[in-house]
């Protein structure tokens, strides 16, 4: 028997994540050696400031400044780029695969915003590009789109990506805090950032849904023609009314495939979700993804959406196949002959028109309390031809004004545009509509 | 560029998981081809009548009465176990794999009460055994104890392992049905068979709870020293008391390792879960199963557990995997690396004692309806210091007997089965005391 292979791995960035990634990969090296036939040479970490304190303990010759230098080590055949943003995290991706090495990448916003270039890396210098990390942390999500459901198509993707938005709404349903409040909160606890807005305006969670669009359908859904929308406009009180309706309020991507006629429509925005389906047990700053395929029908994955530990057990796995890969293996990542592959699944798809999305829609309207006020509010529903499904109707006493929450029958954003427009004109109306979505899975 | 390899593939069995096979397969072919970069030769079904009326159309020369033939055709790399049983099939199985084939299979019997001697000819011959479709269905459960979650070791695993099991209790608890009308009900929809014992008494749940515990801690399970109990005691009253209690009533197989002591224990029971729990959302015929890693957390993954289309998409997913394996992978399904690595898990690992396994429980109880009655119940917890955390107690008017439903406090299995003893001697407590298990996922 000749020596196992030594495969050398480089960090690039030593937050929570790294960290999470050097301390599990060291704890459990001789179980992953023995399992994969090699020898793990965890080699360097490139850092900031190599002096200051960290909760992992990394002997300091391993920490550098350099990440060129870590790129470009002939012994380190595994880049674990863990720095983020699009800047020189791109850099350093870019190098790593012309140089035909492995990347594994936690950076949704690089895959989704440089994801051609980067791809294109990839098929030029052989070298192979793996992002479970990406989209819902801990959660193995992309390896179940590409490995264990490969025998489907799936015509609707739908979940929960985003573990801030998931945090601030269920601490407002359980607990009747108001959005800022919540976000406080989740600031303080460390699981939105100081400036929230990637989170709470539903960019995150674009980032992701771009990617799970991609890696189902092989093509980049243009941001222009997605539609996004956040959660700061709910209240308490529409998370209420949901679940006097029968439904949770969650921050949701959605994924639509037409397979007939080709399309695909993708959305990311706050949406009532029937309080049987499993999505609507996620809580917390959890993730949930429902895949619905034309073979095995709807399967669920949920679990720990983000954290350094979370996000270092999907970049172990990456790792892991990545050596399987460089070990002779086909490799599960993403090859050249995989993108080509998916180059031939998104040839020919087209972005469906948003406008013809249709769904029931929930609305909670404002109105001085006066006589014939709701009938004014009827009246523009019934001339766009949007029937009503449920009504809640109440006063607030002595401040003149009462509430209205309602539920429609299913209605094209369109129609349903050209209704809000309309309520927002009448003087009776006060401030502007809350307008969400209902998700239907079975539509 | 070299012509594509063929990769030959023998089904053996034709039922409604054979049917799906083939055709997925065959609708799927050219984009797996594509991917996979090899051409798929669907040669044979081995069936016992070739004649018989199938709902997938299949060349009458594909199909053949000689199951060996399959096997040994030197054209055949894959063979897909798809027959059942542990008898024709476990011949079969060995056969191909002494001929260092790879063996794709859904055969959880077999598995679990043959998989060392399988696994043997695995590690003899240099074949493979693949086995995503033997647990869970569609969900792709294996792969991600595998590969995704490589990173973790599972002090817990616990899931919904039998979809007739769920479907019942789904519906006795919907509909107020009784067992023997939904298990009739389940019947009638294919979803049991004419015997039903193997589903409603768990034996398939410990089959594929074995397999779990196996595949995560290297270690068989033996069934002496594994609690297996099935739904037949539960009626629609204690799913409605459960649902006060705030709780849902499912069939689960729970998997415990303590890493510090080296011990596991393995049940499969009917127990209460917490509402809130996202395993208490998977109804009907779905499966679900959550695994908690020490890295990644609770990851829970739930769909279709049964039925052919489901099962099917399993054993796509390890065609495809074997097929990587074939053309130079290192391959993810269990070769003799991988068996040796798992052996290395198991080693040391002792069943813990089942008496020493401690949880609260639900008990049910059919009290004469006579005075100081209830007395003499509490007396027996008393005396075994078990103490009772809720109760709800109500009479049958006119019926002389009166009902007390009860929750403990954590006690010890042999603390509980004492009380049980004690109750049942009581001749005042009418009937067998129904006892269920409180499942805590906290501890």
């Amino acid at each position: 028997m000749t020596a196992p292979r030594t495969i050398g791995i480089g960090l690039l960035g030593l937050g929570t994540v790294g960290q999470g990634v050097w301390k599990h990969l060291t704890e459990k090296r001789a179980d992953l050696e023995s399992r994969l036939g090699v020898r793990l040479d965890l080699r360097w970490a490139a850092v900031r400031d190599p002096r200051k304190r960290r909760a992992v303990r990394i002997p300091r010759a391993r920490l550098t400044r350099d990440a060129a230098k870590v790129v470009d080590d002939p012994r380190v055949h595994v880049v674990c780029e863990l720095i983020g943003g699009t800047g020189k995290a791109r850099e350093l991706t870019l190098r790593a695969l012309r140089a035909g090495k492995v990347v594994v990448s936690a950076n949704k916003a690089l895959l989704c915003e440089h994801g051609p270039e980067i791809l294109d890396a990839v098929r030029r210098h052989g070298g192979q590009f793996l992002f479970e990390a990406s989209v819902a942390g801990g959660i193995p999500i992309i390896k179940a789109i590409r490995e264990g459901l490969v025998a489907n198509r799936f015509d609707l993707i739908v979940g929960i990506l985003n573990g801030t938005c998931n945090h601030v709404l269920t601490r407002m349903g359980e607990d009747g805090l108001s959005f800022a409040e919540a976000l406080r909160e989740a600031q303080e606890l460390g699981y939105a950032e100081a400036d929230p807005s990637l989170d709470v305006d539903g960019i995150d969670a674009w980032h992701k849904a771009s990617i799970l669009a991609w890696l189902a359908h092989g093509k980049w859904p243009p941001r222009a023609r997605t539609l996004v929308d956040g959660i700061r406009q709910v209240s308490p009180a529409d998370i209420d009314f949901a679940r006097r309706f029968g439904y949770a309020l969650k921050h949701l991507a959605v994924i639509r495939r037409d397979f007939a006629r080709n399309w695909m429509t993708v959305g990311v925005y706050p949406a009532l979700v029937p309080s049987r389906d499993v999505l609507a047990r996620v809580s917390g700053v959890n993730n949930g993804i429902t895949l619905r395929g034309d073979v095995v029908g709807a399967t669920t994955l949920a679990g720990r959406g983000a954290g350094g530990d979370a996000t270092a057990s999907a970049v172990i796995g990456d790792i892991v196949d990545a050596i399987g890969a460089l070990t002779g293996g086909a490799g599960h990542g993403i090859s050249a002959e995989a993108l080509r592959a998916r180059e031939r699944l998104g040839r020919g798809v087209r972005m469906g028109s948003l406008d013809e999305i249709v769904s029931p829609f929930y609305l909670r309207l404002s109105l001085l309390d006066r006589a014939g006020v709701s009938e004014g509010v009827y009246r523009v529903f019934t001339k766009h031809q949007v029937s009503i499904a449920r009504v809640i109707q109440y006063e607030h006493p002595n401040q003149g004004r009462g509430t209205v929450t309602l539920s429609t029958y299913p209605v094209s954003e369109r129609r349903m545009a050209a209704v809000v427009r309309e309520l927002r004109r009448l003087r009776t109306v006060l401030g502007d509509p809350v307008v969400l979505r209902i998700f239907n899975p079975e539509s």
